[in-house]
């Protein structure tokens, strides 16, 4: 097509409400537009590029014997009941009645769905395993949308939902997922992608994996030991510390006049932060029951964590005078009845260390956890840090990056299966629930996220397999009928032979026609110019600009097959054989 | 794919909620699945149905230049407001307030997304025409869902949005665009679809066009006439009459003791309803102001050319004892001037008619429009009936029939545009409003539809071009390793040509087998049997029994592609010519 007639502009400033770079730059290039907070249109380059990767998708799941259904955006607040999500989860899930006053959802995601289109139909062992996935527009009223297409409230996704008779069945076809979202990836031309061990949070279910796409604007903390290659993200991340080993001694209460907190009470007491056992507060969302969760006093809380082994709702504890606790003297010794009470691990073992006494301007040194708090039961309810212990492998090694998550998997259990009972009959007759997996891609989030990491300053440097055209041809001179002819035969020719081609033969100056070029981001460039044809030459080059030639005019066409045939290949090269 | 692994249930007996055979048949066949009342999910029969349909639209959508993009489902409230929309649409339109209270829509059109998409990028004249069009998920709550797919509330929808500088401009884009739908339908395998003149209800706009398919299960009534060709949705079609001339005199008011309806008057005077002029009554819904109608008795009136001619809402008139007319006995003389008064074009110019004497028991005979009723004006909100003259060709030859919209296409004006305010700057600098076209099509619909019309008892007969699969493999005998073994090969060696094909290699009783297959409804079959096989034979045939035939098992493969390739010529023979 031509760059005359293609809807939407390309301009040089950076939009002013963008903070990330990928999306000013998907902004200025017209690839989206914004429609509400959260909520975007995308022109025809953005439609472009999320059509190829939903193709590559497509390809993917149907090469693991997923079989492609649709479910609907608007659901029966009924079927939501069946699971408890109804209730459960938060106004993220929009919910409205209809004309009739019946509750609908609008899918945020789709097990209930997937469970409704197939309990009827899979009665009988014999007809598991089977996968079934969808492309389809979900809602999530996000509070946070943020980063353009990265986090949003309306999106295309890939989900798909397996069904075994056994564990064993899903972990064998988990696997294959698992490879085939890596061969998703380095398709779409991000090969760098890694799976990382994640929270399983509302989906429910016991393993999951989130594919992450490493770079400093992503939301996600990652977990990483080089040494032996553990990967998890932060929620998930199991934290491991060395034992400190203080001098043991009696439990003797100090007076610490107004210390209230941890660097206070170390600088007053000139002791180390690791010779600490801080109290931190929480309280249960029903009823604002205090929690105090003692650990370390180096170590920082992991809210998920401590959710998922609370299994209710918590948030940080607004304390007053009513509240049973002393707050800045909290501690594990003499702590009121009226909490409830959590030991980090990292305080196994532990002795000679300080802590609050529960009474103001005290402190206790010389607290023995094993002596002092003899029933507690350790729980690992730490953040992982930097340059900490890998869980794995024991090495101080771990480093923390950042990571935004384009895609995830989940070995869901019977948690849907069950709620929503839905039962086969095994070989013996007996009546079983199924065991589930639900795999998903956010599709217009791995576009952004590949803009992200495939950019210069000028635009975007898209994969050729994601790319929204091949070849971007640029006629530097469409008043000069030589420059201009050749320009259309070479149009005509890369047509016909397949090639996908944006064709700019405006009347504007080469600067502009440049800039425009570099922000839809074609991987091949082709220039017919006064200059070079007087040569008889013509200028190819690729974005990344690895290649730039002047060929001879009669060689375009082919040197230009050549080139997108070599940057296909680069990325074949990197995709691991399916499973 | 195997046929054992396919998700979703084939069986014999008729839900008991189909009425419609096609909704029936897509429930039966395993295509479709009720989620909630008038919103469905699809298996994978119904979405490798709707992608073709889907394909076929994009590629002709592509070929009049229209650039694909992509608008929200959700949307805010506030752009419909801009329209005025928001307020004017009934509860048909979903509406909901997002997490911070912000009011939302799903949407059911998306006239208002297209021109927030474009009108900062169309500011000049040179950047016009332009088209876009968008295949997604639309949601409008309707009061009746019926037939499946036919009539949901949830819907995928091709739609596409043109701007223009000129009527003159919008009408050639139109031609093209009327083009190119006759080309989707015959493409899809239902060339007989006929474009008739349509209403244009909510969209507003003068002139636009309903694509039809005709068949007994229609919502919509058409009026055809086989002299001209003339083509109208019954909404709006013009109602012409011959004058009836009856015998004029005075006017005079006659006892009618009793009698209410036209049928007991003309019984007690013993005419023709002809020579009457009945009332009928309306109330507006606002404020109840009564509305009366007078039209010749022996027609009816088309509430929806009332409702354009008015110009707001009304709804059948609950009359009672403070209602300023007198029920069954209302007529043009002497009527309150409480009501508005509408004069239908079929009284205009008659004489000797009798009509209510808006006095409890008394009519008028005698009553001559024009002098009775000196000032009325004469307006067309009569129904066109069976029989009746065509207003085209004036000859008396007009038929009903019933069909169901596969598509609309309308005029749109500056409807939008105006109230958007959307303006472009034209070659003399002053600001101009563009003019909007926009086009539909409903992707299940058309599928359901096209199922409704190529089928038998049995199942649905696909037209090759958007069947689920292009071939059935049925391996009669799955113990037999000889039949095993070729069925085996057979499935090998059209995969390998790019054949579609679901392969049937249960061990199941050949009556199911084919039961199943008919459901699928694969445009050609292939059977392998013992009995066949002992003579080298293979069974081919078509889904519409038009080939049956037995060949040598070596000329299994090429008969298949000759078979494929004659079904899909004949398709491409009844596909019009692009504009």
């Amino acid at each position: 097509m031509k760059m005359r007639n293609l809807v939407g502009e390309r301009f040089k400033e950076r939009p002013s409400d963008c903070v990330v770079d990928s999306h000013a730059l998907m902004v200025r290039g017209g690839y989206i537009k914004q429609v509400a907070n959260g909520i975007f249109s995308l022109y025809t380059p953005g439609k472009r590029v999320t059509a190829k990767i939903e193709k590559i998708i497509r390809e993917e799941m149907e090469r693991v014997d997923s079989q492609e259904v649709l479910f609907p955006v608007v659901l029966p607040g009924a079927l939501w009941m069946e699971s408890g999500r109804y209730e459960s989860v938060d106004n993220t899930l929009a919910r409205f009645n209809d004309r009739n006053g019946t509750p609908m959802v609008l899918g945020m995601t789709h097990e209930e769905a997937s469970v409704q289109l197939v309990r009827d139909w899979a009665s009988s062992y014999q007809k598991y395993p089977f996968s079934i996935f969808q492309i389809q527009t979900k809602f999530r009223d996000e509070a946070r949308p943020r980063a353009g297409l990265i986090r949003v409230r309306e999106f295309t996704m890939k989900d798909a939902y397996s069904f075994h008779t056994s564990q064993e069945d899903l972990e064998a076809y988990y696997d294959r997922m698992y490879r085939a979202y890596e061969r998703v990836y380095a398709r779409a031309g991000v090969p760098e992608v890694v799976a990382v061990k994640a929270d399983s949070g509302m989906m429910g279910g016991s393993v999951s994996h989130e594919y992450m796409l490493l770079t400093d604007i992503g939301e996600d903390s990652i977990v990483i030991c080089p040494e032996c290659g553990y990967r998890a993200n932060m929620e998930a991340a199991d934290c491991k510390v060395k034992k400190a080993e203080f001098e043991d001694g009696p439990l003797t209460k100090v007076s610490t006049p107004g210390i209230k907190t941890i660097d206070e009470l170390c600088a007053f007491l000139k002791i180390d932060p690791k010779q600490t056992a801080k109290a931190v507060v929480y309280q249960r969302n029903e009823d604002d029951k205090v929690i105090v969760i003692m650990i370390r006093g180096d170590l920082e809380l992991n809210e998920t964590k401590l959710r998922n082994y609370l299994g209710y709702a918590v948030h940080p504890a607004n304390l007053d005078e009513s509240s049973p606790v002393v707050a800045g003297f909290i501690g594990p010794v003499g702590l009121s009845k009226d909490v409830v009470l959590v030991v980090d691990k990292s305080l196994e073992g532990e002795a000679g260390l300080v802590t609050g006494a529960n009474e103001e301007n005290y402190h206790y040194t010389g607290f023995n956890v094993a002596r002092d708090l003899p029933n507690a039961e350790f729980v690992d309810v730490a953040k992982a840090a930097e340059g900490g212990i890998c869980p794995v492998c024991g090495k101080h090694s771990l480093t923390i990056r950042r990571g935004i998550e384009v895609g995830n998997i989940f070995q869901l259990g019977t948690k849907y299966t069950k709620s929503m009972n839905m039962t086969y009959t095994d070989a013996n007759g007996e009546a079983q629930f199924p065991i589930m997996g639900c795999y998903g891609i956010g599709v217009g989030r791995l576009a952004a996220s590949v803009c992200e990491v495939r950019r210069d300053q000028y635009g975007p440097i898209w994969p050729i397999t994601i790319a929204p055209w091949e070849v971007q041809l640029c006629c530097l001179r469409v008043d000069d009928p030589e420059v201009h002819g050749l320009a259309d035969k070479l149009y005509n020719d890369m047509q016909d032979e397949g090639i996908e081609v944006m064709y700019d033969d405006r009347d504007i100056r080469p600067g502009a026609m440049f800039s425009d070029a570099d922000l839809l981001g074609c991987p091949v460039r082709v220039v017919v110019s006064p200059k070079n044809l007087k040569d008889n030459l013509v200028e190819i080059s690729t974005r990344d600009k690895s290649v730039q030639l002047k060929v001879q005019k009669e060689d375009t066409l082919d040197t230009v097959k050549k080139i997108i045939a070599d940057l296909k290949k680069a990325i074949a090269d990197n995709v691991p054989e399916a499973k």
